[in-house]
């Protein structure tokens, strides 16, 4: 018989992680309140309390009086438990955030550089920087930091090029922790905000949840029964690299006729230039673009499209139509509860010209039944909530509360 | 603090169907041997052990010498626990398939009829008649049976016309109850192949399949983290209602451009006709496909491609061209460690001409390493043995043993 484990999800600590994120939920919760939302016994719950309470991830909040009987002890997240630091990083852009254990964002970095930083000492130095200045701003110590997640661009999860900040940090891991001196996890987009939608967003109240990314790249990251669904190598999710046009137009990732080459930004703009060959903002790839996944070019169409520009209008329109069938195969392979976008989705132009086609088109073309009951919506969460998450998560591992299988990007 | 359960897989039971699982697959085994297979503690499978002897659902098969120390206790799952029956039911044709309670198969019966039935008492008497007669064949008392999965073609989940055999079983799904007196459980195929390859097919090595059926429909059944993804409304897996091609060919689901229009059985038959206009096999719908699943036109097209049909070899192969690209889709969204292939994939020309296109295809243009450790086989398993398993699961939670939640089909 085989010792290979032929689940991710390990039954006796995966409970821990559920109740922490009932009780995130909650705010404040009790015993018997966590087991109703968990589906957990009583008992269990209390043993997992217990647990929690013991190494001080969650705390006693008083008494709670419900009316009825004699009151009950109060319970929530510790979020003095410690810092959790999340990390974006690009060739010439950076971000810190701090988060305190329960979550809580305490202050946020932006670092920009006109030149690319690839070296790795470098990108390391800058990386080491910024989160110390993060965390001052945040009133924080080194040593109060239980997680740094570190969350790179694309769907990266090995190095390719060998000449990015994201490859400096793959290739010279080692060096990072050792400049850091605290623990670090490093993990791509889809999974981050899948997480995030786990404990902050739609995964607080259904099962099965898509968490849609809608930038310069697109990407899907999944929840299914209360878990994020990672494959065999990490990389499941990469919805933006299935087909929406057999044979279609071209993907910077080399295949044809992949939903991201029609939903993702520059894909606005080939559309529009499909549409109405030399508008203004069809053409102009440096004067567009420049923010950090090209933003701007959404919002001057939907300045246009405000304005009256039928081109820009028509694009929208067909955009809201490939996005529909895009998110319609969602629907018709994951068949969850609610589809949760981010990105352009977060522009006005959404909810007048582009939501009520996506909307549609999702409930005519999905499968039977299975668009229903189902909710688009807007997510309430960013990737570095996600990120943060999973560096808590990671210190539940570190100690010894939670023992997942080792994933490729932990 | 609202009262849903945000996951399906109850934490406390799962491990039982687990060890279940692992004790199938190992014929006979250990308590330690299963703690190292499942991963969970020894402590832990002593206790599910401890149960599951009690309920007769294993037994023990005496001591095993593992030739160091002393001999331990070998177990396996007690076949003679009872019966399970599988049932497949399409308007002119009937199949009852007895197991016994470790999934071997003891007998099947198959029915034809040459009119439609779909009255419901003509339906009901026909599914009883034929039970009984399997029943008889596999030397089985009616009293012997534990439970009844019944497998519905189609995706069907709900009755939508009301003049079919599935539809009689929906809307007189009480009649039927009292009429076999036994306990029932309805499920679709998608969730049938799914769960026989958990059971018996790659979900007993790995942790992330997809089993893919290609048949007249086509569609995919999901194992995630060791589990079958089954959505919010029982409708996940429905890959072939995926777009293939934007507008594309017109789906007798209704929407135009899905994998099912393109590497359907009829979809082989279309494209034959586009690449030979007024081909023999692309005619005569009535003369060939009169199989099940109009297997006939396969192996028609497989034995023109060896006798150099050249239309019959390019149909072959722009087929390959449109399965690679729609398993691609698969791979970029589930990142799975097996695709597990059935239904025309399982004829000799697979091998020959198909498979090598389609892995080519997979491996090309799956996003970054997601098809790196990629296996693509042909399933070991049937739908059949899927139902089963699931009448078997549906027991387990019958006598109080696995207390997962209350899911659409069953």
């Amino acid at each position: 018989m085989s010792g290979t484990r032929l689940t991710s999800r390990d039954i006796r600590s995966e409970s821990r992680l559920v109740v922490m994120r009932a009780l995130l939920a909650a705010g404040e919760s009790t015993r018997s309140d966590l087991a109703e939302a968990t589906g957990l016994s009583l008992g269990t719950v209390s043993t997992i309390v217990q647990d929690l309470l013991k190494f001080g991830i969650i705390a006693e909040s008083g008494q709670l009086s419900s009316g009825i009987g004699r009151p009950t002890t109060g319970l929530r997240l510790n979020a003095d438990r410690g810092r959790v630091v999340g990390v974006y990083v690009e060739d010439r852009y950076l971000e810190a955030t701090v988060f305190d254990a329960a979550l809580g964002e305490l202050a946020t970095v932006e670092a920009a550089s006109d030149a690319a930083v690839a070296e790795a000492d470098e990108v390391i130095a800058w990386i080491d920087r910024t989160l110390e200045t993060a965390l001052e701003r945040a009133q924080a110590k080194r040593e109060d930091v239980i997680g740094v997640g570190i969350l790179l661009p694309g769907g990266m999860q090995r190095p390719v090029k060998g000449a990015t900040a994201p490859d400096a940090i793959w290739l010279h891991f080692d060096r990072l922790l050792d400049t850091l001196g605290l623990p670090v996890v490093v993990d791509n987009p889809l999974k981050a905000i899948a997480t995030a939608e786990l404990w902050l967003g739609a995964g607080r109240r259904v099962a099965s949840a898509v968490a849609v990314s809608l930038g310069y790249g697109v990407g899907a990251g999944i929840i299914q029964d209360g878990a994020v669904v990672r494959g065999a190598t990490n990389a499941a999710g990469e919805w933006g690299h299935s087909l929406l046009v057999f044979d279609g137009r071209q993907c910077q990732c080399g295949r044809k006729g992949c939903v991201e080459a029609y939903v993702g930004i520059p894909g606005l703009r080939t559309t529009l230039a499909e549409i109405a060959p030399g508008h203004p903002l069809a053409e102009g790839v440096d004067a567009l673009g420049e923010g950090p996944e090209g933003f701007d070019l959404v919002a001057a169409l939907a300045d246009a499209a405000k304005n009256g520009d039928r081109a820009a209008i028509a694009t929208m329109e067909r955009s809201a139509h490939y996005l529909g069938a895009a998110l319609t195969d969602l629907v018709a392979i994951l068949n969850p509860e609610v589809i949760a976008l981010r990105g352009w989705a977060e522009w006005p132009v959404w909810r007048e010209r582009i939501a009520p086609i996506v909307r549609r088109r999702v409930l005519e073309d999905s499968p039977g039944d299975a668009a229903a009951g189902l909710a688009i919506e807007l997510s309430p969460t960013c990737g570095m909530e996600g990120i943060a998450a999973i560096a808590l998560e990671r210190f539940m591992r570190d100690i010894g509360l939670v023992t997942t299988r080792e994933i490729p990007a932990l």
